[in-house]
């Protein structure tokens, strides 16, 4: 059939043309059913709107498809209808809890990456995925497929190490302190991190408050061929794209199918060619992992899969109740972290989880009493040259000290309201304030733990501070402190003192 | 965050608007998330798209939107971000195969009329319900919302008899027959029928050849009221209006979940008010149910689900594995129903099922020997006479005989290429080939049968012959014939032979 080119000026984040209804019964599509146009293109997807935005004979076709097929607004194309791609039957296979093959999972991936699967037919896929699940030789398929939709890697020295936190857990800002350490050792590890999601703050949104961290892929290279070491954000490259695709369509579901969480892990390991893997995996209420069980299961899963892949993978299982030192947000993360580079021994919590996950890497390298050596390497200021060289080689400071590092300039204190002992922090609550108080994207903002669990604080000394850089998101973080009381102390509630500014709302 | 309206041009199926990915950030919300206007409206999805589309510190706004809160094109707007509805946790919980209060399955009903779900969501609710189904009394719950979501239809008479086909089967045309015969008998039966959605002609699409079936509640009641029958499309009236959006949803997946089909059904005669009902099963390789167990299932749970919701339900398995008569498409099977009426013993088969469900529906209203009693109202005249009494207040004709239907212009004839049996009929190929001949839109298009299953055909003799409103559409759905070869005999090809216009493609 055929019928006049019109523009469609949207940005539809799926490749669609609109057609009337008439006109889709004369082609015999309905809608969300794909078409081909000039029998040249690959499919597209229709919708069908009658009357108000098409005429009788027109089709609405985005730019980007227009210049692509290279049609001509105000002449006619031809339009036929175009089945279904194979890997929907694939998706309802996995609903059924069938055994997908290597080229079904191939199919599907490729699909979501070209647009020819709908946001429906993804969250079907997804939504089959979180309750039927893929056994381990399925994920191993899943994880190649989407390395295959990206760029890969490789490096004149082998082996490569890497490292990953399943994360969930706030404050977690080991990493620079990690790759420094091993680097140190001589072994090669090009970290490449995330940015916070659903987080106060990724590994990459506090990098990158003291250094460039979209580097190339052939920066990321060169560094960690040089260096030893590279602290850079994954969504600079094009490491299996499919991945944040499919995180659109995650996100307002509300889930994190297992066997997709391991792929999107193990295909961005396996895009920068590594060999050897350590994956952190925090437990905790607050965490994505709440029983030691769970962790194990995930242990197991990520360590068959590593062999399956050819990564040779240990897990850690680390305590993530509540944050990870005291320090949450891109500012106060990135002082915390270069202080214990510099031989800060506080939060001890930090030091200790750093040095013996870089322990861990160690031993996995060949050098023999991993945790020890990591922190003779910490505390002999190896760690910390490595370290300025790795931020000098990304466009940071020379000579890089914490001093460096600039706070939000708007503060309110939260002190507590009877003496006690702090027997709870609510991670998910943190978040909350952190974020409200402009973090991730406001890199002064965030908040300083002043207690952690199991310490006393009297009536009127400092529980936490909150940092902004600006009044209105100061307020409105503290304002959910008051209502949210991320602390329980002996059970009681916790309200801001002196501020000024607050007093109307006390 | 105030954001400054603009108008946003396209006609969503989703209440969405567009907001740049910085302004986002500040807002704190992401692609998919929820955002409310001027803190007087309900949610509105918001979707993210940086740069192309938007301005910094504008929003784009549907206009449907944009009146309904009285916002100014413009003026500045007050945007917050609003979390997720109730219902997305319910959605995760039918993922973890919990069962649903009705509470919960009110809301996911609700919101999704209320366009509160996207359709990520909704698909993935869908997937939920196909993989982990529900139980008879969530299905309860299930149907009761979705009978509140439209307009419900009350009678001065009761009981309301009704019936219903779960479909698949082609050629289906007894409906009319059996609303005939049932009315002629003095019970009443408001019968609502739908289009075809991906088979080739349903109930309304046949009927409304030869009379007016877009009726108001008003004109459905009244008419029932007087004349005891009538053949009305379902959806000209606000019944369960959430089913149709659902079914947007389905299509594209290929799934119908046992949960929502069942709900779907039973919702529609609900809202009629419906007190006995009787379902026909079509059973065979190309119907919905594949085995006598399956069927035996639907046939449990639909009784089950009947007690529940008060109605008196009973069910008939029947014969599906090939048409049900010998025509297929609107016009075709419109002349076969009505030659029926007049008194036709041909088909065998329509007749042989009118009468025997019609004899069930009979039973139910007390009149016993129901198949019987059905057979002599048919032979008598009454339910001719009764059928143009209901086809008269639907506005056709007077007096509608057979020979006032008008068949498609353009005709193929496929003939048997050798002689042997018909051990194989197509169902799915049959639908395919009337599609492609313009059923159900053209209303001439179809396909009649000169063989069925077990019949002997000669080389050369009629199998059948294929109508269309144009000769594209006719050459079209023979070239598909030749492809697709509806009817196995003893395992040879099928050919077209003596069309002259053909001879090219031989």
């Amino acid at each position: 059939m055929k019928l006049k080119v019109r523009l469609y000026d949207v940005d539809a984040s799926e490749p669609r043309v609109v057609i009337r209804g008439d006109d889709c019964r004369e082609l015999g599509v309905k809608q969300m059913d794909r078409v081909r146009l000039d029998a040249k293109t690959s499919q597209v997807i229709v919708v069908a709107i009658s009357d108000s935005l098409v005429k009788k004979g027109e089709i609405l076709i985005p730019k980007a498809i227009i210049s692509k097929i290279g049609a001509e607004v105000g002449k006619e194309i031809e339009v036929v209808y175009s089945p279904k791609p194979e890997s929907v039957r694939s998706i309802r296979k996995k609903m059924d809890s069938v055994k997908l093959t290597r080229d079904e999972i191939n199919e599907i991936v490729f699909d979501i990456l070209d647009g020819k699967l709908s946001k429906i037919e993804i969250s079907a896929w997804l939504t089959a995925l979180q309750i039927n699940g893929m056994d381990t030789e399925e994920i191993a398929f899943f994880t190649q497929s989407m390395v295959n939709t990206g760029e890969k890697i490789t490096f004149d020295r082998t082996p490569v190490f890497d490292f990953h936190s399943l994360g969930g857990v706030p404050g977690n800002k080991i990493t620079p302190v990690v790759v420094a350490i091993v680097a140190s050792a001589g072994l090669m590890i090009p970290k490449t991190s995330s940015r916070a999601i659903s987080s106060a703050c990724g590994t990459s949104d506090f990098v990158e408050v003291f250094c460039n961290v979209e580097l190339k892929a052939s920066e990321l290279k060169k560094i960690s061929e040089k260096i030893g070491g590279v602290m850079a954000w994954g969504g600079s490259m094009n490491i299996a794209p499919v991945d944040d695709m499919v995180i659109d369509i995650e996100y307002p579901l509300g889930i994190n199918p297992r066997a997709q969480m391991l792929a999107s892990i193990l295909s961005k390991k396996l895009a920068i060619s590594a060999t050897h893997l350590l994956v952190d995996i925090p437990m905790g209420t607050g965490t994505k992992v709440k029983t030691l069980e769970e962790a194990r299961e995930y242990a197991r899963d990520l360590m068959e899969l590593g062999t399956l892949l050819g990564i040779r993978t240990e897990c850690a299982i680390t305590y993530g109740d509540q944050p990870v030192g005291n320090a949450i947000g891109p500012a106060l993360e990135a002082r915390e972290c270069i202080k214990i580079l510099e031989g800060n021994a506080h939060p001890a919590s930090v030091v200790e989880k750093a040095c013996d996950l870089a322990g861990m890497i160690l031993e996995m390298g060949g050098i023999p009493d991993g945790p020890t050596k990591a922190r003779e390497i910490l505390s002999s200021g190896q760690a910390l040259a490595k370290f300025r060289q790795i931020v000098e080689a990304q466009g940071g400071k020379k000579d890089l000290t914490s001093d460096d590092i600039v706070l939000g300039n708007f503060m309110h204190e939260v002190r507590a309201v009877r003496s006690g002992y702090v027997h709870h922090i609510k991670n998910k609550d943190l978040v909350t304030i952190a974020r409200a108080a402009g973090a991730p994207s406001d890199k002064g903002a965030g908040i300083l733990l002043f207690r952690k669990k199991g310490q006393r604080a009297e009536k009127g000394e400092m529980l936490f501070q909150i940092y902004a850089d600006n009044q209105a998101k100061a307020d409105r973080a503290r304002d959910l402190a008051i209502k949210l009381e991320p602390m329980d102390i002996e059970g009681m509630l916790i309200k801001k003192v002196p501020n000024p500014s607050a007093l109307k709302s006390i």
